[in-house]
């Protein structure tokens, strides 16, 4: 049965990474002591190592060791192998790119649907959609593809935020984008705000975590949907 | 001799369609009566009729009329012909994927290189830089290429924002994204203000308009310049 975590970030304002996620995780992971992590979206573009350390300090707060996958000869046999898997925030660009190179995207999408645990944040959670086209990330390299993993049958906007009305700025909003996307696009997007995840549990996907999300369906007006809901019908 | 406009935004918090521009306009494009108007970053996904003929209203004011480029059976032949070109704001991605499908790329490099007046805004700004690696545009398209005209030897980046002290949201500053750039690439970006605008007159580029710029140089501190500089030794 699949497993998934879909989070809008890692870390909420003034809080450190992963806590407010830390005691739902102990249960998401409950059956591995060890996590795979995948440290290609390098935030800031710090190195793999120094990600996967930082990684590696809150995992140890619920017990749980932590392997990077740049440490592996063999990445494909890491995925294939590994009891519970965790791809880090970033830049989403990088992140694909290098899925790719590895030629990662389908063995992780067939151990996640046999049932390994995979938890996103941010970027990582970016690529569980059908696409990167809704992503928030400046295109800082140029992967071969924009699709992913479709872990769920529509688009992923991480930390969706809200418009500010005191803006004196040009630039679009993130409603607006997503608008705009569905100009060129047919698929649902789903903004989940900072704090929020998605569960998914075989074919159930719930919305988690303290707020709302914001759905876009393709000509439809956009709506909200409070946390505890089942995302249903949307494709 | 080359002359071209690489400017910011088109519009300004509380103004009309360059209506902030539109004194410099009527000099920079003194010797057509008619300008070629590209549309195809459509904003908000509106048609190119619509956004021709938003600029049509602009430029009427000063006494040019326009034509949008998609009313051409060639679009190569319009470009050819053109003796002045605008390619207006919106989406980065829409806009260089649409200049690929219909090959145009090189024809618009050249015809700018022998003299014909550029003037770009925003998306049509950022395509005048090296690669759209540092547009602030959802991918919602995936183009087959993000190289662009390279008028300058550098990547720009438009509508620049400043760090928002205040925020509490994790998305990145603008700042951070272009230091992550050059963890991957080693490209100057030029941030431009809302407001401000760069003049490429055959080998000079000067920042012009009211607002200093940010530049960001591989390996170095960022820093501004101010307002009537010249823009040397970036590269």
């Amino acid at each position: 049965m699949r497993n998934i975590i879909i989070a809008s970030t890692s870390t909420v304002h003034g809080g450190k990474p992963l806590e407010y996620l830390l005691e739902e995780l102990s249960i998401f992971f409950k059956n591995t002591s060890e996590i795979l992590f995948i440290p290609y979206a390098r935030p800031s573009g710090i190195t793999h190592d120094d990600y996967t350390e930082s990684v590696r300090l809150a995992f140890n707060k619920i017990d749980k060791t932590v392997k990077g996958i740049h440490e592996f000869a063999n990445p494909k046999e890491a995925i294939k192998e590994a009891k519970g898997i965790f791809t880090g925030g970033g830049n989403t660009f990088v992140l694909v790119n290098q899925l790719y190179k590895n030629d990662l995207i389908d063995t992780i999408k067939n151990e996640v649907k046999n049932g390994t645990p995979y938890l996103g944040t941010s970027a990582g959670s970016n690529i569980c959609g059908l696409t990167i086209n809704t992503t928030n990330d400046m295109p800082i390299v140029y992967p071969s593809s924009f699709k992913t993993f479709g872990f769920v049958p529509f688009n992923i906007n991480p930390h969706y935020l809200d418009p500010d009305p005191t803006s004196k700025h040009m630039g679009e909003t993130r409603e607006t984008r997503i608008k705009e996307f569905h100009k060129f696009n047919t698929q649902p997007v789903v903004g989940i705000r900072e704090g929020s995840w998605l569960e998914v549990k075989g074919d159930t996907t719930t919305l988690r975590g303290t707020l709302d999300a914001r759905i876009f369906e393709y000509d439809k007006a956009p709506y909200e949907i409070e946390t505890g809901s089942e995302l249903h019908g949307l494709k």
